[in-house]
């Protein structure tokens, strides 16, 4: 289907909007009228823009308090109609949005509304133009979809439709059943948005908070298969009203955008990208730092041994049980410091990952950083990090492994296990959007987002996961821009043994972040511990936790560059220590200070 | 009264908190648990840092989930009570607040609740600590105070009392009138929170938008006279969950808090400082910059004549009618370039306007900048801005205009006559704050908060006046931090007749603020103009308004560092032109791309 972004969705001037909704790949949009009134640009300008863009212009939005209002208040509404369509006509739009009044003098009385609306039809007819009329969740009078649409069907004009817009039908909780009664040719327009389930006013929640389809809380799809059923053939179109959108950069918005009615379009079977294909573990983590000694340091003490270099770059593999963690020293970090770069996933299926990954708009990376490289699958995460598609000593496909050479390395190992899960850090307007992207494009599940105090800011996490567990990535992000250096990413390391492995990396010369006795003193009121135990978490900085599913101990190292290591012991526990969050953050502060990092 | 904070108020580590608190002026704090448990500092340090403060513990808090639950989790419970009230000893806190359970165990039963918390009590009792027993307003079964002090009252208990909240009484409309059946002994803390006025689930409403009594919507004054009748003698204690201030320096947050609480207590009587002496008109705008050229280049193209010069400093006094501008190329313009540094602000009784801004914890700046200078009464506002307040040209009183020699200067004027509002730039999470500032400090009437949209963020805007328009200082701030070289200050000027200012403006070389003409098809749709009128408004970049009371005209100068201004022509008209900001943000915007500035 032909898709559509209302310019009022994305940032910037006019231009930037449009040029950023082309590239993302929409075929047309909606030309809010105040994005047009501030351009330089004239009606044939946008025009002609559009055209060499390759989009269409698909609405022209919005009229308002147009209907059912005093005789004198319609005709200079028909006056500035008249204004309107000739404008729509220099544009090119054929179709302009009219909502349901909120004049404090409009008037409950729906044969007007229709005669009204009627009378406008009769000189948008005459222009070449077509009036999509929307109920509006908050107008005065005529608030439901079904509302708008019988006085559409009353006035039975052919240049009078109805438009439907997911937010004001699902945000009223109206069912979408009573679309099937709707023809879809007098459905002139679809106008889609999500929303967080947010009890609030609901022109607050409408103006602020709307999203794109699949990173709220409404059942968007299926409000768009009963239009589909109808024979509806406009176009899907975005119109999203977000103080975030509002400030971040219109071209991932775009992109953001697109993608989600892409995957809308998959979930109501009109279209069929390439099918997910889950990873099914963390092949490898990816450190990039400027100086491979603090980093080489902290792994030796956790019990990893540097087991092999690449052949050809400054890339050593650090390896214990199934974690693997590549630390790259070539140039790139030399400016943004120690970080976690890239992850490797386990793969079934590396090109089909690929494919799917294209498909939903994920920047490609070259498939062989070097000529004598393995050819390796990746694309790049919302937040920079580069996603490998793997498959680990499998003969058949193209092995990373090959490009690395053994070295001698030699460790009894701390027993960690494998990597339990990996954080990263979202830039702050893009958490939703990261959200969407590891489920839709890597086939994961989104758990619920908890808010976490930190300090200085509020942050919230949501973890993605496979079925079994065995890829967990949790996103983070601050709910506004706060210092990012606060927010550091982190590699959890599974042990079966989390007090065994602190202490040997301690005596192996690690530091680990010292935790409060405050924190001790509350957990002794809240649990009992059998003898001596919670001395050795008191004296480690050992968190604990416990869940319906079983107990968690957790311990952390000081952090490196924008990265640190978490020492986790899971007994069945699912969750993450949330519930630690706050003193860890706070801890993490402190020994800043302290250390003056 | 005695002023305290919940630490869960201000951002940071609870050594930040307390200091900051201390600095502010408050008596007391009430310790979250959080802020303690992720402390460094163990109970004892921490109490001795509030003694060395000169702060008071006048609350732990809180304790949760408590009353009403199966016995073997009340039995969990009291043990945890054991550990928190030995806790407390150490702490030096006397009184712990337990908040209304919402367990989901919790059974609805009022005297297994007052049985369950007079057994807290005992064992309160034992460890010298009393419990203040509060209605959440969301919890599982007590969620109105009335509620909750029956239970008290049925519980009869020398250590249990209960605890008030202005947020859980006032978001749920409780009738405050209730209060006077409590006795005030029984009243053992009260805490204060405002919160605008938002149709939103209460817990969310609470935990993320409480704010600052007098920044929100609740009649906080009118509850803490109920309370204060009852004979109520502990603290007036802000607990405000705000995600603003969780980002914001703890120091200008815990400064805006006790401001709020010493309005507070003067709204009821409680206490006297200095009375307000409201402003009578705008002495002079002072802009301070590193080069005066270019600003001079507008204020000459603009009608205004140089006059005066300071006797012993770089500063020029430009004048035209009532309304005055001082240029200052002193050195601190190097560093922040351009820029509105100070309004002196026509006083009444300069020392008494002083006097009452002092007692509100307004900064003082020295009231001589130099030992020849005339004394001169200056505070500083939120933003940085110097507020002087003079008495030009009263003989009695010392005169700013004393410390200029007037200078040859001559001009035909523009017909500007005075300075109509000043905009000035409020750094994102002061929004609030500057308001009451303005309002209580200065006396001035705050006018509704309005969203603008900038094409790269959403802005808000605020009017502060007086009585008759006389002083009108427009606040305006992003929603969250954005480029704010884009929100620019602004001094607009009152003229009888803007077409002739902005064609002298352009004649004498000075360049308007090229507005689109998209903007002029859609003023010709929307009203209708005398023939030829619109397209003087089309050449020379005139905005147009109307609302019930008149016509408003107006244009814009290109903007010099962060300063422009505006050439206003109000005909009966009250408002700003916000109708057409987005238009005027959206043109500034595509000036600098074009200026490149």
């Amino acid at each position: 289907m032909r898709t559509s972004i209302a310019t009022v969705s994305l940032s910037g001037s006019l231009t930037e909007k449009l040029t950023a909704a082309s590239r993302a790949g929409f075929d047309g949009v909606e030309i809010f009228e105040n994005d047009l009134l501030a351009s330089p640009l004239s009606p044939e300008e946008v025009r002609a823009r559009c055209a060499d863009l390759g989009l269409s212009i698909d609405l022209y939005q919005p009229m308002r308090d147009i209907e059912a209002v005093p005789a004198e208040e319609f005709a200079r509404n028909l006056r500035r109609a008249r204004h309107k369509f000739e404008l729509m006509r220099r544009l090119g739009a054929d179709t302009v949005l009219v909502c349901s009044s909120v004049h404090p003098l409009a008037v409950d009385d729906d044969s007007l509304a229709a005669r009204h609306l009627s009378q406008l039809a009769d000189l948008a007819q005459e222009s070449g133009v077509r009036v999509a009329y929307e109920a509006l969740a908050w107008g005065r009078h005529v608030n439901t979809y079904t509302h708008a649409w019988s006085i559409v069907e009353a006035a039975d004009h052919p240049a009078l439709g109805t438009c439907l817009d997911s937010f004001h039908i699902l945000s009223r909780g109206s069912d979408p059943k009573g679309v099937a009664d709707i023809p879809g040719e007098k459905i002139f327009f679809l106008q889609l948005a999500d929303a967080p389930l947010l009890a609030m006013d609901v022109l607050q929640w409408s103006r602020h908070y709307r999203c794109f389809p699949g990173q709220g809380g409404f059942d968007v799809a299926g409000l768009v298969r009963q239009v589909l059923r109808t024979g509806y053939d406009g176009p899907l179109s975005l119109e999203v009203f977000n103080d975030v959108f509002r400030q971040a950069e219109a071209g991932p918005t775009a992109v953001d955008a697109h993608r989600s009615l892409l995957v809308l379009q998959e979930t109501v079977g009109v279209a069929a990208p390439p099918a997910p294909v889950v990873p099914t573990g963390v092949a490898f983590a990816e450190l990039v730092t400027p100086d491979a000694e603090p980093v080489a340091a902290v792994l030796g003490a956790l019990g990893f041994s540097r087991t092999a270099r690449h052949r050809s770059k400054p890339v050593d593999l650090w390896q214990q049980g199934e974690a693997r963690i590549l630390v790259n020293t070539s140039g790139a970090a030399r400016r943004t410091g120690t970080g976690l770069a890239a992850i490797g996933l386990e793969s079934p299926d590396p090109a089909g990952a690929a494919r799917r990954a294209e498909a939903l708009l994920a920047p490609v990376l070259p498939r062989r950083r070097a000529a004598e490289d393995a050819p390796l699958d990746a694309v790049a995460a919302p937040d920079g990090t580069a996603l490998f598609f793997c498959a680990t000593d499998r003969p058949e496909l193209p092995n990373w492994r090959a490009d690395f050479a053994d070295v001698a390395g030699e460790s009894g190992g701390a027993g960690v296990h494998r990597i339990d899960h990996l954080a990263l850090t979202q830039p702050w307007h893009h958490y939703d959007e990261a959200t969407l992207f590891h489920r839709s494009v890597l086939g994961l599940h989104a758990q619920e987002s908890v808010d976490v105090a930190d300090p200085y800011g509020l942050m919230r996490s949501r973890a993605v996961t496979n079925a079994d567990g065995s890829i967990r990535i949790a996103l983070g992000g601050g709910a506004a821009p706060t210092d990012d250096t606060v927010h550091a990413q982190h590699i959890a390391l599974a042990t079966d043994d989390v007090v065994a492995a602190a202490r040997r990396f301690r005596q192996a010369g690690g530091r680990l972040l010292p935790i409060p006795a405050n924190y001790y003193d509350d957990l002794a009121a809240r649990h009992e511990f059998a003898v001596g135990e919670l001395e050795t978490y008191r004296e480690l900085g050992i968190l604990y936790d416990r869940d319906a599913h079983g107990e968690f101990r957790h311990c952390y190292t000081l952090t490196v560059g924008r990265v640190f290591f978490e020492l986790v012991q899971r007994d069945g526990y699912r969750g993450y220590g949330a519930q630690n969050a706050p003193v860890r953050l706070a801890a993490q502060h402190t020994a800043r200070a302290v250390i003056g990092g």
